[in-house]
């Protein structure tokens, strides 16, 4: 039994690593594009910043570890033409052809350009591959000192505070929509933007750019711009192979990982995953999420039955000191699913004074007829994680309002005040169910 | 209709205020012993060690805030000597009697002595009451050398630390069981003791004392003692009008907090409570469980019908810089509960290393039949609290191993890594079940 595996970062490698647990005698093959594999992408802000000195420590795994101590083989700068599923085969670009009986389609995703004009100009930037960070980073060491940023996600937000940590002294982010984050949460929007601003970083939303000039973007003069528009799945090959796309444009894959096609397997930026509140399909490209749809792929893959469940959409990023956390569906959100949601937003402090309080922010969304939790925001210096965590946890195992008011969190002053205000914000938002 | 409530502490004080939002015209009276409403007696040994500069940041309200914003009477200072049931009467110490129509019984609890012979010495201290903090601090300053404590629950090594910061050279704690902090579990108790040494406290487990010299504790001399072998719940009042007490030996109520009298609530550290996981009536006395237990009975008081499903027994304290929570069952609990556990503890970095990764220890226990998550341990410099209550919110829900293994836990460098801990030991554990 031969196992190929087209896509060496988180997705790919997990199903590769989780294949051979569940298979000694499995031949494992893995194809990866570029020069690295298991590189960390969301380490690349940081890489900007020097907080992380080279790329080599983004890179988790070499291929000669996983030819080593994993038997697997790794073939870097590999590109795969097609996939021709009836003879089982993976055609590569310089002609060779391989077998498979298996196939786990990790292809990732690539930068989302969303029809601007002027972005192969030479003053525009992404920040997806090593490459793009290295090309980014020398042209910081041209002491840039105005920038824009398109696109208000979690790339084009960690970017702007790295830009303003690398010396530029103006940094605009313009924003299509009306909200930060891709959240549909006006509340949200509005204390980001107070507290960038607050940081030196302009938020224009509902900015839509559709032209990069080579002095500026709309009326804001930049000798730099990064292009942080988002992603999409690099889905071509396997459509071409006969792969069915769901409707957001991913690969549709079973709670199993696997596609339309027999014994061939999708995870990672280039799958669709399942929403756990809403229960619809969803495409949330996200490292922990590729890490575990590949090991579900790979455990399928090698002869295992596992399952994945999906995903409550968790995303948490720092921006200029501030954590800022969120799971499962805003009130917007909530709404266009079917639910009739109430929320609150909650500022409390997240620990006793004399054990130096800070503020935090929380929000939470219930479903009035139901009482059920549908989802929630964390905003804060410290906890932040911890707080979205326990939202997330709640929400896989879909708890009521009722039930989350009385969880039994953790309690001493160095760690949280007597009511967390988790706890206190449940409290709220359960007065409003009544 | 007029409630009474006995007891001005988080119980009782909770119990009140819940009654007046559900029913206002209720008449409320709330009779408390001490000087002191609404005390933060978890605060105690912070103030030891002066980060809490004094008694009055540890009292949130005061009486004339319950009566000024809350429309409740809260006489302080005021011993009830007896509640006459029958006739709906407390009668108190001073010889007056006052009627009511519900009653809360929120009378807390007292330090247990463990029939410890010498604890009347001048050089006994413990730390229950504001009064004994003041006893301590003003002790401190007289610099004693070497102390014992005796007793390693949370109040015995929170005490041991403050005592050291306190400028006490020597310190050991004397512990009755061969474990720490009530929990049954040897690798807890040996990775602790290990910490404490090395910060100059030395943990004697299974080592019952039975009498303080004036001098000495068993063969260490020491001029300070500190009695820190737990608490017993108030319960003599509440059986001499007839409530029944439970196995615990402390008040047995309903889930609405309902005692067998019709009519008579128990909440706080007097009573016991549902633990989620055994499904077995327990005696877990603290703040944050107290002050639930207080919010349904004052509601259920009030006429309201709510219910108090119970706790997973999570407790969290720092001890020397080191985060130690726990929650739901340890093996030997499980084991002893009627389960088949098994259990596993990694050690893992708390976040990348470029943002400064810091170790943290997991330990889950499961159960081998029903794959059911049945407890753990946190134990790390920072995102403990995050973390425990991550697994207390899954115990709460009652979730399987495999989908506590997939909960979508935030992840981005400066919180955690990819994988999160959780994650990873869950992973492991998963391992032991197949």
């Amino acid at each position: 039994m031969r196992l190929v595996v087209i896509g060496g970062q988180a997705a790919g490698l997990s199903a590769a690593a989780r294949a051979r647990r569940i298979d000694r005698g499995l031949e494992i093959l893995v194809l990866e594009k570029s020069q690295r594999i298991s590189f960390g992408a969301c380490g690349l802000p940081y890489y900007l910043e020097h907080r992380v000195r080279s790329l080599e420590e983004l890179s988790v795994y070499t291929p000669e570890y996983f030819r080593r101590e994993r038997d697997i083989a790794v073939r870097t700068g590999v590109e795969v033409a097609a996939v021709a599923h009836a003879r089982r085969q993976v055609a590569l670009a310089d002609g060779e052809a391989t077998h498979y009986d298996r196939l786990v389609v990790a292809t990732g995703a690539r930068v989302d350009r969303a029809g601007i004009e002027g972005v192969e100009r030479p003053h525009v930037f992404t920040l997806h591959t090593p490459e793009d960070a290295t090309r980014l980073r020398t042209q910081l060491d041209e002491r840039p000192r105005r920038a824009a940023v398109i696109g208000a996600g979690y790339i084009g937000l960690e970017t702007a505070e790295a830009l303003r940590n690398g010396g530029v002294s103006a940094v605009t982010i313009f924003e299509a929509t009306p909200y930060v984050l891709g959240r549909q949460d006006a509340e949200l929007t509005r204390r980001l933007s107070e507290h960038l601003e607050r940081h030196g970083i302009e938020l224009r939303t509902s900015s839509r750019v559709t032209t990069i000039e080579p002095d500026r973007v709309a009326d804001v003069p930049c000798e730099l711009v990064v292009l942080a528009t988002g992603v999409r799945p690099n889905v071509e090959l396997a459509a071409e192979a006969g792969v069915e796309l769901g409707r957001t444009g991913a690969i549709r894959a079973s709670d199993r990982m696997e596609t339309n096609l027999n014994g061939v397997y999708a995870a990672g930026d280039c799958a669709e995953t399942q929403h756990l509140v809403s229960g619809r399909a969803v495409y949330l490209p996200l490292g922990t999420t590729a890490n575990k749809m590949g090991r579900v792929a790979g455990a399928n893959a090698a002869g295992a039955r596992e399952r994945f469940e999906g995903v409550t959409g968790t995303t948490i990023l720092r921006v200029c000191g501030l954590g800022v956390a969120m799971t499962g569906l805003s009130e917007a959100q909530a709404r266009k699913e079917g639910f009739d949601p109430v929320e609150v937003w909650i500022d409390a402090q997240d620990r006793p004074r004399y054990f130096g309080a800070r503020p935090t922010a929380i929000h939470l969304v219930a479903d009035r007829r139901s009482g059920r939790l549908l989802g929630g925001t964390v905003m804060g210096e410290e906890g932040v994680a911890g707080r979205i965590n326990v939202i997330a946890t709640a929400l896989a195992s879909q708890i009521r309002l009722e039930q989350f008011q009385q969880l039994d969190l953790a309690y001493s002053p160095p760690f949280a005040p007597v009511w967390d205000p988790l706890l206190v914000a449940a409290q709220q938002l359960a007065k409003l169910l009544n």
